[in-house]
């Protein structure tokens, strides 16, 4: 399912689809529209060159690319754009992600990528970022951004307070 | 010295300062302002509170944050605001900066950092990135990110033409 | 539950809580009260800052702090105190917890965090540590300590007879 | 050069002594006597359990044991007291001292290591942890590390606002 | 300098030419002509592609390609050839070139890179890699390269005598 | 079951077989033939000797080893041949396969080993990139893998379609 | 059970003698007699000093000390005799036994430690390599070992007939 | 130089006998002849093997062999011979020797190799656990094996007096 939005996702295979559950509940509970695309920077170079292409058509402000192993997609589409790309490292092989860390955190200066941690969490960090960037210039989008980190916040003091009683 | 601007810069000790030159020439040859700080997350961690409460009434856009070992600065900002925050991992240790870049990488959900390389070239791709993020409101400065980009291509067409020479 | 005394426990979220099971054990077993608290570093900055102060008044001594992935409850805990803080790596996503190992064990100078093995070993270990630490003022409490000592030294003599047999 | 006091302060050879600079500076202006010696976990093994027998004597509250490689120092240390052993792992090797991390944070459950950070900034953090848990019991000496830690606080405040003239 | 050939070598930048030393006399005393470019998965994506394709037009048989960090150049490279790429990992950054094997090595199913080791070392064997596939239909190419074993094998022999005197 | 051909894969153990999988299917599917051999660089040094002397009268073209652990089978096998040998690292143990990625990986230089990624997936590459290799003499098998990739493409195309309806 | 004989086994808690099954298989193959004792570095630090010094009485020629963690085990073991020790690294946390590793390996100069490979497959290694110290002054034991790697041999080349069929 | 001998020591190139200078000191000190040979595992793997065969008549007890990067030497000489084995792991690549470490440690089930660590100061173990072998032969080597570690021991005992002056 694809929604048109502010954000791309791009997976590089539809088995990593499993990995952004939590990062789509983010954007739909906070009301951020998304494309989901699935291009791979090795088996469709040109497709992704080509979805880079059409950012800028869908009024896209951020990229989220998620790979794994010698995980090239987020510096790939980097290459490719001018928007901010944020990359998502999975654990995709027997080294625990580290593979996809380095190959997304260790860019060559020129052309960045913002890496986040390996995995769900990571990708929940990379939806949330990804609210942050496009709350700068949506300032009810921000007011519910603030709202959702008070309630992450809430639920850590509730579960102080029951660990209390 | 500290400029006005939309990017903010937080160093966790004076010393980190000289493996920011890169990124604060991106800064200064683009025309992105910004603000200088030191700040500890350890050594003083009101003043990052402080610091950070500071970002909305300068007008900052996006947070650059550099720190060394086990490196709390970039999380402790990102905790402390709703501003993007971009981290810099510092090869301040004997392990060559990989504990800095585990330290900032990989964040818990819920809070988000967007990591870099680690040293100078990660800083250079931090101020980029930041550049990428003002530049989705601006589109001078977008025209000026585009046209670094191309003198980056055109120089190392230049190199391979040298090269065959 | 929390009961009141020496020992300030603190964890990043309720999910911590099973790497403690042992360690609580321990301080039961060695008649050392505890406090057990959740408190994030990232989804609630200010109640860390607000529990470290409450530090003194609870007559709390030793703070043992466990977090997972970039692990910074440690650190920023110790920012906030002068008491002894302990750190537990927790073992919280693919890489083993070597990324909570490095982001506790190597704190820049200036505020320091003592840390243990990684999971509920090092857990364990926090507790055994704490109690030495109380036990310097509490020749009752060495003494438990002592004969704790003793019986896991008589654990594995037994073994070794058994073995024998 | 030995001086009596709280805190026993042992290195494996006598060429790990530069790695204690700092930290000895730090126990000397905070006016904490300390005894010095080298004793090796493996060259000396009856002596480690000798001098662990005279701590207790000495009146010594805390011991700082460093080693570098396969760091045992530590651990053996505190196979042969209840007294608290702090950790300082060193740079002595090719692996930049993760090799004695692991072999210091990683101790088994029963016997208490607290590792501190790699090398000389490890050292004084152990330096300054010691301080703590003496300070439970001196309040002197606790007034005097909080002055310490607010002289570490200006002193970064001082760094900023030097950055900003 | 660019020789025509059945060998492709592609560097990412110009700095890392110093790398390919040992590899260049290899192909020269071997007499394997070489192209020589520079082109960057990141700073100049399409050229890399338009180069790839010249390969076929080139005679080009084997493609090397050597980068540092994020090291995605041969994979980008394999991605739009179907000639055989080695990868030559650089240790461009401070964590000694194992971001870039990583990068280089564990390339997802369907595109592959043969990996040599890291540096002027792995470079060297990457030229004798290419020898040894070129020779399969060059039998007097292969004879050369059974010389070159042969007198590397008598330099050891030679070795183990003068040691012997 | 062993097919004459121009591929011979080598395992070092009966029970390695499983990680060859996909990659057999792969050369079964672009029709090229192969040898598939059980020796062990360490248990049967002698046979690896023997069968390496085979490789020409096979009419071998590409050798593939696979091997875990201190993985010695390519580099042994490529110290007798001049034939070009790719090294499959396997996941044989508790490190994840990065003993054997860098025990394949890192050969020192003259005797040239093509690493491919950990496990079932660097087993498929090396069957791709021994097809690349043998393509280079055989243009209809060229095709055949051409057809191999763009059905590859047309998969992730495929998949992508389908996200988005 | 414990059998007299040239082989000393330690192991740091009951819970390692299952990484031992395949170990006391192979010096049972080959009638090597062994003692097996529970002895821990930390938890018993004077019952190991006390066995070490039964070594020569009951006429045993090569230690083999297993542990996990920071396995101090065969370090402390092997400063305590002249024996040759042999170290077995334990896979019993979630650093798959890289700390095991390191722990035993990097043994300062002077107190030498032979480590084996990690979990079971190291053990085996660890009850041949004693047997090879053992064999220099049993030719007999040296023959059986000699029929041992024959059989080991001999079971790879069935294998690779049985794969041919 | 090559002295007769009971040790054969083996380097894969000349370029390594830096790292064994203080181990041929030890050999020389303790009265222990050796052989000293160079022979590479890949460059003359027929070489490796006929040495294997020429260690019995040589009178060798035990095998010293050094080599870095994938270090392969020690096990494809364990291959050929039934004499105990021991590896040196050279740091001779831009990984710290870690490469070399796992690629001499983690050998398969069947065929032991023991591990000392990394350098020179593995090398001087190495020599150590050479003399402790052979002394279970020879009574007076063993005496004067005994008087070394009491050298070694005084040396820190004078060493802790000299630092109490």
């Amino acid at each position: 399912m694809v929604e048109g939005g502010k954000v791309q996702i791009i997976i590089g295979s539809k088995s990593d689809r499993s990995v952004l559950k939590g990062a789509i509940e983010i954007l739909e509970e906070l009301g951020v529209g998304y494309y989901l695309n699935v291009a791979s920077a090795h088996r469709t170079p040109k497709r992704v060159v080509e979805l880079s292409a059409e950012f800028e058509k869908r009024g896209v402000a951020v990229v989220i690319a998620c790979a794994g192993l010698a995980a090239h997609l987020p510096g790939v589409v980097a290459a490719n754009t001018t928007l901010p790309v944020i990359g998502v490292p999975i654990d995709a092989g027997p080294l625990g992600g580290i593979d996809a860390l380095l190959s997304i955190a260790q860019m060559p200066p020129g052309i960045p990528v913002g890496c986040v941690g390996i995995g769900a969490a990571g990708a929940k960090n990379a939806a949330l970022l990804a609210v942050e960037i496009i709350g700068l210039q949506d300032k009810d989008l921000e007011k519910r951004l603030k709202r959702y980190r008070q309630q992450l916040s809430q639920a850590v003091l509730d579960d102080d307070l029951e660990m209390g009683e």
